[in-house]
């Protein structure tokens, strides 16, 4: 709480705060704001990574993860520790590679450089297939079918949606981190048996960053379309394994940066 | 580039993009992107950290990161080997502290839950300092002054500001990661000699998370505004070292989170 006892003080740290938004008081007025938490996914009881998360779906967080790293090829079982209370979840091995000496903190880029990180990426990620054909309208308009009721209570959560190719909503989730809300989209699908996601186009609420095309890649997802811009290395990655990318979609309309002959 | 060569292709990966912005055409128009490239942090050799962020300012980086880790206590100097065309900073060593079996990727967070998280925050940053006092109209116009080309050219790039009490803008740094930008400016700071930032206002464009209070409360200063909404681990970890953290601003408009005393 503030030193100078002058407000109401928020709960006492440390909490355990489950789901997507927890109540304060700021200066005497209830709100509330999207929860993070620490998780840690431990392989046969060893530490593999912390990622500051939202709590819920930790399961699918893992997965995704682990996935998204090449180190499962599909949903791998919990181990007997796994304590979703304590923030962690322990995934049974072993893996199909060795992580060696990396430790992920929230984040990961795969190589030294971007030559690297390309390469990485393209070694562990089968080539995006590209049969599907979408209309263009419609991959436009699925920012705004994405449902974030998070969001909309704490205006401080990202948004990943699965849509099929007819721009039916199968998944969505929220997160404080958008490669968590993206890894939780790509565990649930593992666990479906969607992988990889040739008929389907992936959606996420903010800006285009390399991770998250290079999860999309690794998921087999043709189409990724986001509200916000993308980066230089996420244009790269995309053109280079034949990803559709689009960003800034709004309302219908949207910039296309790569693999335009997707969309019709 | 693209299966069916409809398009033009982006520069072909790897390329070794320097500064904000990079020019690409995506179906036959000319547009500009935040520039994304890994950059590898090096002490004395010895791979510490792969940060995914824009290029430019990377000594500042190093420094502002190996300082809000508490691995440094002032701005290192710099090894023989820094090559910044190759997207490497190497650090001249020793460390305060071994940062042990840790290595870094694009964030980290400090504890495996929000109790360790916080402790090690509290043991590695001294007490934010009471003193200041700032018009709260003026915190709110903050977000409103931070000067962001790169963002007015690509929208992808978040934005930290360090602003004197009187609003007066010392220094901003935009960057496709808010971490990056936030440990730039106060790398910045580190070489400047202004820290701990007693007398100062840290300003970012985006959402409040735990890591950006963390670095703020590390480098000693007592306000943080943001024009996004905070987590509630933010919250808590400001409440606990006395930061005032201020959220949702613009146009003279903003929440108050805690220690609303420093706002006059």
């Amino acid at each position: 709480m503030s030193a100078s006892g002058s407000q109401p003080a928020p709960a006492p740290a440390p909490v355990r705060l489950r789901g997507l938004h927890a109540s304060i008081v700021r200066e005497g007025v209830p709100d509330e704001v999207a929860v993070e938490e620490p998780l840690e996914i431990r392989v046969d009881g060893e530490p593999l990574a912390v990622s500051m998360r939202t709590p819920g779906h930790d399961e699918e967080l893992a997965a995704g993860f682990l996935f998204g790293e090449a180190l499962v090829e599909r949903a791998p079982a919990l181990g007997p520790t796994s304590d979703f209370a304590a923030n962690t979840v322990e995934v049974r091995g072993p893996l199909e590679r060795d992580p060696g000496a990396r430790r992920f903190y929230t984040t990961s880029s795969c190589g030294v450089c971007g030559k690297g990180a390309l390469e990485e990426v393209a070694v562990h990620a089968p080539p995006v297939p590209g049969g599907l054909r979408v209309p263009r309208g419609l991959v436009a308009e699925l920012p705004d079918r994405l449902r974030q009721p998070g969001f909309e209570r704490t205006g401080g959560l990202h948004a990943t949606g699965l849509f099929a190719a007819d721009g039916a909503l199968l998944a969505v989730r929220e997160d404080v981190g958008r490669h968590n809300a993206m890894d939780k989209v790509v565990g649930w699908a593992l666990g479906e048996g969607l992988i990889p996601l040739a008929e389907h186009v992936l959606c996420v609420s903010g800006r285009l960053s390399f991770e998250l095309v290079q999860k999309a890649v690794r998921a087999g997802a043709p189409v990724l379309v986001g509200v916000g811009a993308p980066t230089s290395l996420a244009v790269s990655l995309a053109a280079e394994r034949n990803l559709t990318l689009c960003g800034f979609a709004r309302r219908g309309r949207m910039n296309v940066y790569t693999s335009a002959e997707r969309l019709s």
